[in-house]
């Protein structure tokens, strides 16, 4: 029996991960990688923090855990597979079941066989049709050139200001690192929040923390790069606003690389992405795609997404090879895309659907909460999370969770993540047994604790209102009681200042009657996080008052300017 | 109506979260909590921590988070409950709803009427039963008072040598503590093994580990405590070893503090626990228990068991503070018996069953599986974690996870504890979608690279064999053939010595004459962490050899000594 060929086209993440399984699965398969580039399954992840200077070594990047570059020699000794790189892959024959691919340095061309053929093209940043944008001095962060690029930048230290243009995940992990590199940064993103995972209240908070490191402008696009001597000078924004700088980092998003899948008749998804069954197997059952050039289900929603994950195409790619090799046994069930992110001190990032998401799929019957505390107590140095819970009213089940904060976010994001899989309601939260010990968490696990305020939440214990809810009555002039039930010595230290009167909760019980006499005014109570917040809400509401509200996640949670 | 009246015994940690609740559930109730200590809501599972010097302000242990130390004045002014300190109860009448206290200090008697009584009396330390025992110097690290002389000790610098009997949990804990004021420490285990929700092997890195801290001896019990002019002098152990210390802690475990309930005629379990039912609920339907006392089910097995587990305790307070005052409404459903601590820069814990404890319970068809690696990548300073997985062989149902090393145990514990609180099978967690980030963790999160080696394991693909059973074979001469299969360097700098020879896994395809000729000839295999093992005994057992094994966790999970 002749051994089956398998072809992989890209030699990234998914592409690697797909070849290496496949080997796995069949020492006797003839396995061939085609990857464009002149490297292989580089780190690019890693990327970032090459530039921002965490490491210095740029071949850990290329490396295996054991410390040997990936290379053609690697892919060979290692796992008998062979590897073209500096080679495209120009056309494929479906019929004949064949690839074209030139070599990019030698011009040389040549034809393959296949018997199975494994797309991982990945994505292609989206760059910006606007006047200026071959000037020297703008570039991207995708490949392991632009990383070389700007870690020369920051080593040589002559750039003083960049733009970062694009306030998603990389424009923010782009904006850390060259901020890492001593560059003044403006970020410049078109939409009104920053991380369009986030709901806009965690987005400002994330923002007002980044302006404490970066300037950031919202709502606002670029126009044109203006230069000198093909030399970036300036970048124009869409009011006019010229601001100097000698260096653009475009982080407008990616799209999936396609165009070689569509040229071959493959079924291509509206938005561009490659159609793929569970089995990551495309229109034509001999051919698999995998990573971000693809699209997956939504697990809450069923719908395809672009979800351009390093992990997920890691997944998809153990799956898809695996069903090269055995037929079509190994399912990807689908992503119910989970994001992390650093930026500087703190965690970012969210899993499942957000508030603004949910609405936007159609989802009518959500509740939200945000709940704010230590992730391990004080005395053990407990730091900041902010947690933003969304649940389906009606059944609990939860939808989604963001977590923010320079608190244990990933761990939090780990424990929603785990719990949406496994379709918790937040009944199954209330009583979950996560590990306990002052050195890693509260008592109550933050998010055991965020599970209980949603509990009383659905139940009418609790009554919030969203600091943004807050703000709006605020504006508008909405005759509301404010109370602050902090101590004298908290509220001198840091308050709102938003026409509060300070009733410490000790006191509350003794100075009820300090409380207007209209039972039915709108009172809002808070404290820093709102757990003494929560408390008094009840005693006010246990001495006649109908319309009690805690300010969610209290005054650590506030997204704008304090009075202190 | 008169107001309902609740009486809680008990103001440690149980306690005060169930009467906590109580009154946000029923502002008009009376609730009064009677606490036998003089002090009350005390972080004693932060007594270590401060022993041990990571913080110095005692009041951490007693303040809330805005810093109010939690006395009876905080409790009343906060809460509107009314605390007795330094107060016991003495008996409850069931039959007329009715308890007697006795103030410790002032000898005063009284008794009260309850309408809802709940018991949170906690667990007391067991005390060896050996002469010696009243001699000054000996202590256990349970109340607040032996943290502050144990603090004190440290302090004073007078001692020099302690013994700490006991390697279980708080045995560890205090081991750290006392070492790190600068005591040099013993720790006495009567089994086998430490930390015995561990499984052998891991428990024996963990030794391994603690012997570069600390002189640890297993299987070895106190006979007698030896002493001049009734200070310790000395440890003498069963097998006659005599050990100069002028510190001895008693950390041998809890037993239930359920005399009070017995005495009442409550149902008590035949190890000492107070029967309760989901509801928290003893035999007496006017009388509750949560927290150390009571024994709750075990969710995979049903069974009850003694759960002494601060996080637990709090969770049982909620439920019976919401009981008390709403009628049977919410339920605790048990305990996966999901336990962390940290040993120096170690976190060590377990989630569900260890396979032993499987075994024990009569679970005959398990598999496990142990893996290494590191939490994050090498170039962000990523740290070992070694991981070992319980499944159910047929249904591949996760049972348990033990996680220990330098790397982010509690988020991998965290994960398993929630996988299996879901009822999770080893496919669910193959597809798992986590947040990924360098900063945060590999692109194939440890949790998920485990559950892929148990479902290659389970499909036969990856066939394990066990540190121990490796070293067993070893020990019974039996005919193996060894092979490391890094790089010479990583040869050189560490290897395990037991008679292995180096063949690269990039050139074991171009060596594979070198193997036995016979093919049934057994074959293990390994590398640093055994991801290059599994490759290479894909690749032998491809050249028709049928033994041949892949030794789990590799080097960096030999728990015995190495040749280098």
């Amino acid at each position: 029996m002749k051994n089956k060929r398998i072809i992989v086209i890209g030699g990234s993440a998914a592409g690697p991960k797909a070849a290496s399984r496949a080997r796995r699965l069949d020492e006797n398969a003839e396995i061939i990688m085609i990857q464009k580039a002149s490297d292989m399954s580089m780190a690019s992840c890693g990327y970032p923090y090459y530039v921002g200077g965490f490491f210095d070594d740029r071949d850990q990047l290329l490396c295996s855990p054991a410390g040997v570059i990936r290379d053609s020699k690697f892919f060979w000794n290692a796992k008998k597979i062979v590897t073209h790189v500096n080679t495209e892959v120009t056309s494929i024959n479906r019929k004949a079941k064949k690839v074209e691919y030139e070599n990019l340095l030698t011009g040389e061309k040549g034809t393959l066989e296949y018997d199975k053929l494994i797309i991982a093209t990945g994505a292609v940043p989206r760059k910006p049709q606007i006047p200026g944008a071959d000037l020297d001095g703008i570039t991207t962060l995708q490949s392991l050139s632009d990383a070389d690029y700007l870690r020369k930048v920051g080593e040589e230290g002559k750039i003083k200001k960049a733009v970062v243009i694009g306030g998603g995940l990389i424009g923010i992990e782009t904006m850390e690192a060259l901020n890492l590199a001593g560059i003044e940064i403006t970020l410049i993103e078109l939409l009104p929040q920053l991380l369009t995972f986030l709901d806009k209240h965690l987005a400002r908070l994330i923002e007002k923390y980044i302006q404490t490191k970066a300037n950031v402008i919202l709502r606002n696009g670029v126009a044109s790069f203006l230069g000198e001597n093909g030399k970036l000078k300036a970048v124009k924004l869409n009011d006019g606003t010229e601001i100097p700088c000698d260096l653009a980092v475009v982080a407008i998003g990616v799209i999936p690389n396609s165009k070689l899948a569509k040229d071959a008749g493959l079924e291509i998804s509206p938005t561009g992405g490659i159609v793929v069954n569970g089995y990551m197997q495309t229109s034509d059952p001999d051919i698999y795609a995998v990573g971000d050039c693809v699209e997956i289900p939504n697990l809450i929603t069923q719908k395809p997404v672009h979800a351009p994950f390093g992990d997920l195409a890691n997944l998809q790619g153990r799956v898809a090879g695996e069903n090269v090799i055995l037929g079509n046994v190994a399912k990807y069930p689908g992503t119910i895309q989970t994001g992390v992110c650093k930026v500087f001190d703190y965690g970012v990032g969210s899993t499942g659907l957000s508030e603004q998401n949910a609405i936007k799929l159609g989802f009518n019957n959500i509740e939200t909460v945000v709940n704010t505390s230590l992730d391990k107590p004080g005395f053990m140095k407990g730091q900041l999370l902010i947690t933003k819970l969304v649940v389906d009213k009606s059944s609990g089940l939860i939808l989604g969770a963001q977590v923010i904060g320079p608190g244990d976010v990933s761990k939090q994001l780990a424990i929603w993540a785990i719990a949406i899989k496994g379709k918790f309601t937040v009944e199954d939260m209330v009583n979950a047994d996560l590990p306990y010990a002052p050195p890693f968490s509260l008592a109550i696990d933050h998010s055991i604790a965020t599970a209980h305020i949603m509990q009383n939440k659905l139940r009418g214990l609790f009554k919030g209102i969203s600091s943004e809810e807050l703000k709006n009555k605020l504006n508008n002039k909405e005759p509301i009681h404010l109370i602050d039930v902090r101590n004298p010595n908290e509220f001198e230290q840091m308050r709102l200042g938003i026409g509060e009167k300070l009733i410490p909760l000790g006191q509350l019980r003794s100075r009820i009657n300090e409380l207007p006499e209209d039972k039915n005014t709108e009172i809002v109570v808070w404290c820093k996080i709102s757990l003494r917040g929560y408390e008094a809400s009840l005693v006010i509401k246990a001495n006649g008052y109908k319309n009690v509200k805690v300010l969610e996640g209290g005054i650590m949670a506030w997204p704008w300017s304090r009075e202190k």
